[in-house]
């Protein structure tokens, strides 16, 4: 099982541009910087998050729970010109973004004026001890893929703008992909860095996503894990492996748990 | 003309991964502050910064002194675990990006050890008095685009996931098609925004390119100016004027210098 | 019993000044950012921080495990040019300071450059599951202490540097009657605020210490908890008591857990 | 001459405790990023900028222009839930304190609700183009001290509050004498640095003070500049000198400018 919440700033296109446009800067530097918060709040506790449309952030968030997310919320709240509200979900990738996104849209639309702070956090169908991770089963399942040779192919090679453009092509196509074909939600995070939270995909489904979006040359590293940290450094672990030994799919092994 | 300037982070992959992989979020963190403070020191001198592939930033830096970049990259070196090198180049958009790649691969590539806080500047061909802007003539242009009716149509309508995948899709298009008809540089910047540094378009050029692209139905606001910002503020004044006429293509008038 | 966590920038000393002196105003930017991660990570769990010297760090931190202190740990680590130690201990305030102090400084000194992230956290004496509280009856008290009518004598009255002085002037003076008398550690917090950090002090202790200092016309609100976070809301509370009473000491109610 | 700039959160301390109390962490690190977000903006232009009481916060601005004042103070009303005011004054740190002063008080008090994002600038009798420094001769003087062998004697050998509260008050004695003695206003930067804004002090009145005070063993770097900045580098220059050669006040060689 997988936890979702989509983050949404309360009312912000009205925001941006009253009572006159602001300075594009300070959008941009408020946007990444509350991102940079919720990275660290959210990080810190095992989860994690993806900018997606910096206004609407999607994060995976199985462990953490409604008074955790409440305590997020208010440090945002607190410390941003802005307000947020949160919605969650629970089940496949797909199903628990369908119902996070439900729950968001019934507390009011993003640019409904009375939705301020809101969040509909729905039941957890166990005790949610603040901190304590799900009972053994709900696995949550991380696809961590970069692009073979991209400094060599690609950012030494390529004008700086065309190297960009490249890349969020490819993205799109294997966003879109693991979309329609798994369920699986996909995001850019950097360089050439997609991270693909999934469920149940094993190493052939990884291997013909690769083969079908053919943009570029995939590694993926497959991690899995009760909390979405545990998952995602199996994962990367697992791309460690795909650098030594050339193989395109490679689970992570285990790790110790104290890192 | 336009000035561009490739900010790319040195060595960063290896970073990333060594001595073992760093969490996912403690990267992202340290992204999003990074181009934050980019847009910070950049911005409040009337430039504008894109976090593109946040390993590799762009930026329009007409009238930014070298010397002005070097503090800027002095203060990143102090404040962050990584350094970054900067190229710069002018001319059209697509020239400047070229011009910008091809001085920092110049001076050694994104994976190359020994490459560490290079900065290679080229001649302004006039006086650079740092904080003066440029002889009056070298306009920039900016298009500021937004999606009409995303919140109606997508953000409380569609899920999520959905709505982000379609709104990168349609700028991967919108992009491709400004860059390869037009040498323009678009950019995602939160939302449903997309930003073009462009370069003598008409409002004939933005009215085809939107056509042709299809993908929703796009209005767009041009400003024009000595410097970035003051570019970027009045395509926003078009963009809101757009919103008012409910026209797709709308100048933004010249506004106050002291703003 | 109060937890206490000392948190020390290592070798920071000489990194400032290698290879020649940093400019300034990006050694005090990298300070407060990262005192403002740590506000942020340590709050989000019921901590509280004190900025104290800014490469000495002082936080209060029952509830809250080794896991988690490596945790935030690390995630510093991951973002900044420089690494953090951390030692703890368990006491009153004054015992707990001093075990924390001796851990940190048997891990090496602070400009040992052998020394890099260590964490010394001690036993806890009860099974440290994460995120949860220590046993009833270990409480936390916190003392906060504002300025009567501060912004009328004060703010609007004097010069700028002079209010700041004697705001300075008195800290000390509260901080080390607090320290000498009552092994209370006291912090200036910005404005007019100051925190202490206390154990078992009743109305008159807080009212002699206000009385003794003389330095300017105190109010303090007093605030008991499990979690240095609960104390402190208490305490702000019981100031906003003092504020409608005219009462020199206030103790805050007992208020709702969810928040 | 110098020219400082006093910048006022405007009507703080009722923002802090309505409709209630804020977490203490959030307000601490809303504070933290404020400072530093204008050390980033204030020192790529060359000016200090000092967190005095965090709510009042003091710059050195020689140079920089009522415009980029304008542009910082924008930056900031954009990204955070309270707005600035700023008066500027110029003349000796005294002079222009109280000038600086007294142009934020007549804009209104600290906590008058219909002041907002003020900025009272005034004439620098000269043209003020933006970014270029004044006429010669208007040398700002800076005085970087730090304690001899603060490590071995505190850090490493006492417990960690004590040190704190000792670097307290020997830096209130300090800044006291300086002020009373000669106008200078000295500011704690961290660690066991203090920073003072002079004017035309010379090597006896350094050797003078420090003797007068006897706190601790301090040593005195100075530099004189155009803008603040370079006056600092080089009283940090000057202090690396007290270091090599164990006398107590040395002045920072001229160094090169493009640094």
């Amino acid at each position: 099982m997988t936890q979702i919440s989509l983050i949404q700033i309360d009312n912000y296109g009205p925001w941006t541009v009253e009572p006159e446009p602001r300075r594009e800067t300070d959008i941009q530097a408020l946007q990444s910087n509350l991102y940079a918060d919720l990275c660290s709040m959210f990080g810190s506790r095992g989860g994690l998050v993806f900018f997606s449309r910096f206004d609407n952030m999607v994060a995976v968030t199985d462990g953490i729970s409604e008074e955790e997310h409440r305590r997020v919320q208010e440090s945002v709240n607190n410390r941003y010109p802005v307000t947020v509200s949160i919605g969650v979900g629970r089940g496949t990738p797909r199903e628990a973004t369908e119902e996070a996104t439900g729950r968001l849209q019934r507390e009011g639309g993003a640019q409904d004026s009375s939705r301020e702070s809101s969040l509909s956090f729905g039941e957890t169908g166990e005790s949610s001890t603040s901190g304590t991770v799900s009972s053994k089963g709900h696995e949550v399942q991380i696809g961590h893929c970069d692009i073979d040779g991209v400094t060599r192919k690609y950012t030494d090679e390529l004008d700086g703008y065309e190297s960009h453009l490249r890349i969020q092509e490819g993205y799109t196509r294997l966003a879109r992909r693991m979309w329609e074909g798994h369920g699986s939600l996909t995001f850019f995070v950097g360089g050439d860095n997609f991270i693909s939270v999934a469920s149940g995909l094993d190493r052939h489904d990884f291997d013909e996503v690769i083969e079908t979006v053919d943009a570029f040359d995939l590694k993926v590293g497959v991690g899995e894990g009760d909390v979405p940290e545990t998952a995602s450094r199996r994962a990367k672990m697992g791309l460690e492996r795909c650098r030594e030994t050339q193989e395109r799919v490679c689970y992570g092994a285990s790790v110790s748990s104290t890192r």
